[in-house]
């Protein structure tokens, strides 16, 4: 088993044959009808349960958004809590999405709550917020030793992204300059396929950055959210890989678990399990035929 | 009763004599012997609460760090959702340090765990983080007529501070730059006072900078961590303040809940709570005396 989680990353997404990530991202409103009879937690805990079974076999990787499990405080931590041993147990990969960072005493106790053996909430890699810069990482990065790994935001995939992310800095725009400095903290991290246990969010929905972005730092690997419901396209979404069609994975969210609302699956009459599942192949499917085309070029 | 969180505060502290947040980052670690016989999560719960008890009359802010509490996973978070509620009961204002940041739909999520009125983890502000622009921070805004609020990264306390907040941008460093942002959108949110409910984080450590900050944007209330632990003095600290002496709270939190541990406490075998008291009063008086000789000059 390899002890870099770059290389444990794409060893599991060559073993599944899939670059897409399943976002948990559970809203309770946008859950289906036969869950609203129950108690918000209890649909809760039933919704991600069963998005979970249904998918297992298919997803390397499951990013679990924390703010939706926050939501409902101690009780919905309780359920992620869960959700992240259930993952383990199944062999997925889990991304602890939660975009921290703060001063390094503070974001030790992150890490501590993530990564060490004891961990709350055990998951393989994190996303973090480079704002606070190098030292607010720092704690996280003696896991790494352990197969830990993270994703440092470059370039998310909201609207308002450009107004912080593409300030003017001196030799270009700020999220370029932040990815100059993840790199060189990445570096004592890289595994034997050439990746980086220190990777980047690239938002899809920025295509021309994230092409830039790959053309110019081999070694980084990425998260890509935006593909689905936020609209970037397989195209666009394929410019995130490297020439051998590797070095990233692309997170769906409300595309895929909230599946069973939009056609071709509301009309099917599957379950909202079911209904992820197909829509899991489905986006699959046009991502592995997009990212082949990118090779081919 | 004020309807604005930034008069809401200032009446607050007029009121307590006291610009003094006390930050509540418990970490076992520093905990005191006689807490180091029970389970974590006793100790836990145990520190926390006696260390409010003893400064309850006296801060009109609690600084909770949520990473603290986070680290002992739904437990913990349990633990902060029961003090949160007894701050508000003790009428002591709360701030959430989560330095949370987000694409819009998950920011809501963590607006609504804070901010709705049936809010597991209710708070009367949080600190958060402008990486993702203007959209990652709006679902807070609506709050704000309920007298919340929430205070920016502008520049943070750590040494790794300038690394990302010192780019240089066409006009200035980033922070501010990111300060103007924050400017333009705390305007709708002024209180009778002329101060803004969203205020910013702007560490006492950077003593240069806050100065600058303090006189170029006489509307924003600054969130000042750095005093004590992490090095910043008393004089250092005053320049945050207006020439009314007004417009900010300064946290100190090791230094005040570890006072047990450090002279002339230790030797007063005092009790922690009774030592972070006396550590409050000391620094309260050093605090008003420093603010009184700005407001002369």
């Amino acid at each position: 088993m390899s002890e870099n989680f770059a290389d444990f990353l794409l060893d599991s997404i060559r073993k599944k044959g899939s670059v897409l990530c399943l976002g948990m991202d559970p809203v309770l409103e946008h859950f289906p009808p036969d869950l609203s009879g129950l108690p918000p937690k209890r649909a809760l805990y039933s919704f991600v349960m069963e998005i979970m079974e249904s998918v297992q076999d298919l997803t390397p990787v499951i990013k679990f958004q924390i703010a939706c499990f926050e939501r409902y405080g101690s009780e919905g931590i309780r359920i992620l809590e869960e959700a992240l041993r259930k993952a383990q147990k199944s062999g997925i990969i889990t991304i602890l999405d939660g975009k921290r960072g703060d001063i390094g005493s503070t974001s030790e106790q992150y890490a501590l709550a993530y990564f060490s053996q004891q961990a709350p909430l055990p998951a393989d890699a994190v996303t973090l917020n480079p704002y606070l810069g190098r030292d607010s990482l720092e704690p996280f990065f003696p896991f790494f030793k352990l197969r830990k790994g993270a994703f440092v935001l470059l370039r998310t995939s909201n609207p308002s992204a450009r107004e912080v992310q593409d300030l003017k800095v001196e030799s270009g725009p700020l999220y370029l300059e932040v990815a100059k400095l993840v790199k060189e903290w990445g570096k004592p991290f890289l595994g034997k396929f050439g990746y980086s246990s220190l990777g980047a969010v690239v938002g899809a929905t920025y295509p021309e950055e994230l092409s830039l972005l790959r053309g110019l730092f081999p070694e980084m690997f990425f998260l890509v959210p935006g593909y689905g419901a936020q609209g970037a396209t397989e195209k666009e979404v394929a410019s995130a890989f490297d020439t051998r069609g590797e070095g990233a994975i692309v997170n769906s969210s409300r595309q895929l678990i909230y599946a069973y609302k939009r056609s071709p699956y509301c009309e099917m009459g599957v379950k909202f399990g079911e209904a992820a599942r197909l829509a899991y192949l489905d986006a699959r499917e046009k991502l592995n035929l997009a990212i082949k085309e990118r090779v081919k070029k």
